[in-house]
Parts: C-alpha cells; structure tokens; sequence
C-alpha cells in the first residue's frame, strides 16, 4: 500500500543526494541514504498529508526530512553503539572514521533543519513538534545507554524509552504530514497517538521476534539481544517475575562467557517459557496494537481509508513490509 | 560596552539551565553552559536588536541560541580534535565519554531549535539563515580537519575555512539581531558583512597572536600552533613565499619530533622573519578589519551608534573584551 510512497521519496532522497556540494564530508550521508531501507516514516508523512488533502507531495519536503533526520541518528546510534554494520554493509564511523562520522551527523541534521525551513509548508507548530520530538530522540537514546548498566528497569521506565527512542518520530511524522493535509487538531492528534502506539507495539514485537522469529533467517542469530544482554521487555518481565534462586540462576546464564551461544539462549528461553513471559510481552504489545486501531476508527475519515491504515499496521506488525 | 548585554545573557543561560529536566544526559549541556565565555557573539544578537528597536531583549532567545549552538559545535569539535581541555577545564567527552558527548551535542543543538521555534521573533528568514549557517559551520570544521593533512593551502582556501567555522555565525548572530529589531534588508546585510569581515580579522589575528603574543602569558606557549603544525596564515604564507630550498628545512623542522620546543618555535619564527609573513598576514588583517568599518560606516544609524560598534570592534582586536 505505501509502495507509491516509498517510490515518491526514494526519488526525492536521489534528487536531494545529487544536489549535494562535491565536498567530501557529504559523502557519508549519500552513503547513508543510498544504503535504502523501508522508509515507512516518510511514507506515513505522505499517507496523512494523502489522507486529508489528497496531494501528498505539499509534505514531500516534511517527509523526507523525518527520513533523514532517522538517518542522522543511525550514524551516531552506530557509533554509541559500537556498530560495525548498518544494512548489512559497514557503518558510517567503519567505513571513514569517528570524527568523520559525528561532523557527518551534525552536518546531516543541520540539513534536515534547512529543508524545513525552506519548505513552503512549514508553520510554527511544525517546527515545534519536530524539534520536541529531537529533543525527546535524544533523550530516548540515552535511557537506553542508561538501561545498558542499571539493573531493575521497570516495564513503564521501559516503555518510556522505547516510545522516546522509536515512537515519538514515528508520531511526528504522520502528524506533520496530517497538519501540512490541513487536518483539524483532534485528528491530527489522534494520528499523532495511532502511531506512538502503532511504534511501540512494533518495537515489542521486534523484542519478541529476535527470540520467537516467524520463520528462522539463514545467517541471523535467534537471541542475539540475550547474548548482547539487552533490556527487552522479555528479559525485564522476567526478572520481575521469577523466584529469587532463579533470578540468581538467570543472572549466572547472561553474564557467563564461556557457556555455548545457543546453550545460552536456549538456558534464559527456558525461563521465558517458565515464568509465560512470552504471553506477557504479547498482551502488552496488543494493547498497544489496540490503542492504535482504536486512534485510526476515531479519525474523521472515510471507512475505506481507515481500513487501508490498519491494512498498513497489520502488515507492518507481521513484518510483510 | 557590551557588558550590560553579557549579564543579561548570562542571566538567560542560567534560567535555561535551571529549566532542563533532571536527566544525566543534560548534565554535559549544564557543564558546558557553565564553564562560562566572553558570549560576545550573543551580546552582537542582542546590541544588533537594540540598534534599531532599541529593545536587545526581543532578541533574547535568538541570542542564548547562538551561544548554546556556539557551545554545542564546541562539545564535538573537542571530540574531534582530542583537546582534553575546554576554558582549563576538562572537556565534555574527558569528564564524562565520547558517547556522553556525542549525545548531549546532539541534544544541545536539538534544544537551540527548539528555542528557535518557540520564540515570538520567529520568522522564516530567520529559520533559512541559521540553518544555513548551521550547515557552514559543519562544513567549516571539515574543511578544518582536511586541511591537517593537505599540503598546499591557498590563502583563498584558508579564508574560506575560517569564514565557515568562525565568521558566519557571528555574521548569522548580528544579522538575526538585525531582523528581530526590523531593520531593513540592507542594513541586515550591512551588519551581516561587518560580523563575516570582523569575525575573519579577528580569526587571522588569533594566529598571528599565536607566536606574537600581545604580552606573554604565564603557562602559555608561545607557538603553540607551530608545534601542533597547525595552517595558519603564517605557515601558509611562509610555504607559498619560501624558496625551495627553505621549503625543505622548514618541513624539516615541523617534522622534527625530537626537537625542543621553543627552538623549534624560534627556528620556524626566523624564517617567518626572514620572509616578512607577519607584515602579509597583518596586511591581510586590516584590510578584512577595514571592510567591517566600511560596512558600519554605511548602515543607517546614528553616527554614535556608529563610534560605539567600531569602539567595539578595536576593543575586540585588542583582546581587550
């Protein structure tokens, strides 16, 4: 369904590469950009500025800007992160270095800031709500380097972080794109809710799969967040939950480094399915799932494009796009 | 003379740090914030304002922003650079980590938007000049760090490199302040002109100041760019003006690591005699230093009004501010 879309910005990211100076500091950013991805942000900016005004491309410039401003903070996500690969191909700060990798960020968000400021939709609020949602980025990315290294992480502080993390730009984008289609504020917020909710359901469901993938994927660790330690929802509800000795028991698994990787995954997966955590993360990320619905059938628009939203948020979720 | 708008702005500052949420992420911002500086390219927002509305604070959030995005560039040039120290305190990325620095850069430069977006002076052309400046400035810094390992720099080259990482945003600084006062197109640009032209004189004297130093200062090498074999004016002048035979012997003594310091300052210092690169790269000074007169001379203001930004502009030459 966003096929139209994704096609409508990946030509406007070639046209936005080709006009980049000959220096050699844009080079990470073409790199970064022509690397591709889903660009399902940019395309849900386009859906709401379709849904409302019919003429998406009054927020081409908006919706591109939200792609890349997530590209911004891949480069420096990747760095943070330690990251040797992005896409299956070497990150930014691999391929040049560090320092080449911040001053490419920095400069990838200062053209970010002047795209939206030259665009011919642009209002006040718009330039309010993206850069809050900057700023809440930020603050999402460095819970999460905080969670690396605090140990009770609760399901709320949790989901804080992802919805900093993922969501709110998911939210901004379709907002922005709903305000440029000239949606009244009730819809536009409500678009702004169907995707913080839509997002964090999402980013459950991609805890859940690295341990319970759909269909197993040559080459792709199944646990891989259990051997990086990573504070999913799965890990966090079940240090909630199990006993003390098996708390202890968990604790010994994750941190022993000798242990087989599969032996490992396979260890902390038993407790999962001891202690049901898999049912809890799935009700969680449902409700989350059902929040969004709930947004999308209070928006004033026609039945047909509501059921064309949800299309959309069920194959998302089933990862069929 | 502009101490009255440096209390004002420090004031500024002091209420935005009390206003950010206790995360540890915005310790850095706070930090760095506090450190303290001359905040002369925030004062010219504010002195920029005041000439023509006779009211600086209208410009108030316009000027913090230009310090704060002033203080951001700073976190991750010091990254980027290696320098462990910022106002003889330790850097961002040596008290804390280069995530943390990373990071609370980015949220800083998020936060400066966000100021820029909520202030009643707000206007498009405010939002495209410090974008565009925005872009300079990484742009700038690139060139700067390029420049380490390119062998023939043209004067040209190295005007333009300071202009990017130094003069626009002091140029961007008196412009917004021009505009929030609502002057006219052509004194905005004027007042635009004397801060690029000013912001270069003054960037060339630092070089010059470099190896002749006012008065020498305790604990302050002398030379300190020779020995980093930084491209100043002077190195340039003095690889362009050399015969080849000197060429090589100058080279040679850069390279030399083995060398003690300061004869090797005085080494380099000689032939900086010998080919008169102090009498060139003055000469180069004032005529930048003049055009930024030529510009005051033509705005249309008071002929007090204009003594006092050219009080200001000897002073700030004169380190005197």
């Amino acid at each position: 369904m966003l096929v139209n879309y994704k096609n409508i910005i990946d030509r406007e990211l070639d046209k936005f590469c080709d006009e980049l100076p000959p220096m050699s500091i844009y080079e990470p950013i073409k790199y970064i950009v022509e690397l591709g991805g889903k660009r399902f942000r940019s395309s849900l900016t386009l859906l709401a500025a379709d849904l409302f005004c019919g003429n998406p491309e009054l927020a081409l410039k908006e919706s591109i800007a939200v792609e890349l401003f997530h590209n911004f903070t891949l480069i420096h996500d990747d760095i943070m992160d330690g990251a040797p690969l992005r896409r299956s191909q070497p990150s930014v700060h691999q391929k040049w270095n560090v320092n080449q990798a911040i001053l490419s960020g920095d400069l990838l968000y200062a053209l970010v800031n002047k795209l939206l400021a030259n665009s011919k939709s642009q209002s006040t609020e718009i330039h309010q709500l993206f850069q809050q949602t900057s700023v809440e980025v930020c603050e999402g990315q460095s819970l999460d380097m905080e969670f690396e290294s605090k140990e009770n992480i609760s399901l709320d502080e949790y989901i804080n972080m992802i919805q900093l993390k993922t969501s709110v730009l998911v939210a901004c984008g379709l907002k922005i794109g709903a305000l440029v289609g000239e949606a009244g504020p009730k819809d536009a917020n409500l678009l702004y809710d169907f995707g913080l909710n839509l997002g964090t359901a999402f980013q459950i469901h991609d805890d859940i799969l690295d341990v319970y993938p759909l269909k197993e994927e040559f080459g792709k660790q199944v646990g891989g967040d259990i051997l990086e330690k990573k504070k999913t929802i799965l890990l966090i509800e079940l240090l909630k939950k199990s006993s003390k000795e098996d708390k202890v028991s968990i604790i010994q698994v994750l941190e022993d480094d000798e242990i087989d990787k599969n032996l490992k995954v396979k260890k902390i997966k038993n407790f999962y399915n001891k202690y049901g955590v898999l049912e809890l993360a799935e009700h969680t990320k449902n409700q989350y799932f059902e929040k969004a619905i709930y947004c999308v059938n209070n928006i004033n628009i026609s039945e047909d494009k509501k059921q064309q939203i949800k299309a959309f948020a069920v194959a998302l979720m089933s990862r069929e796009i």
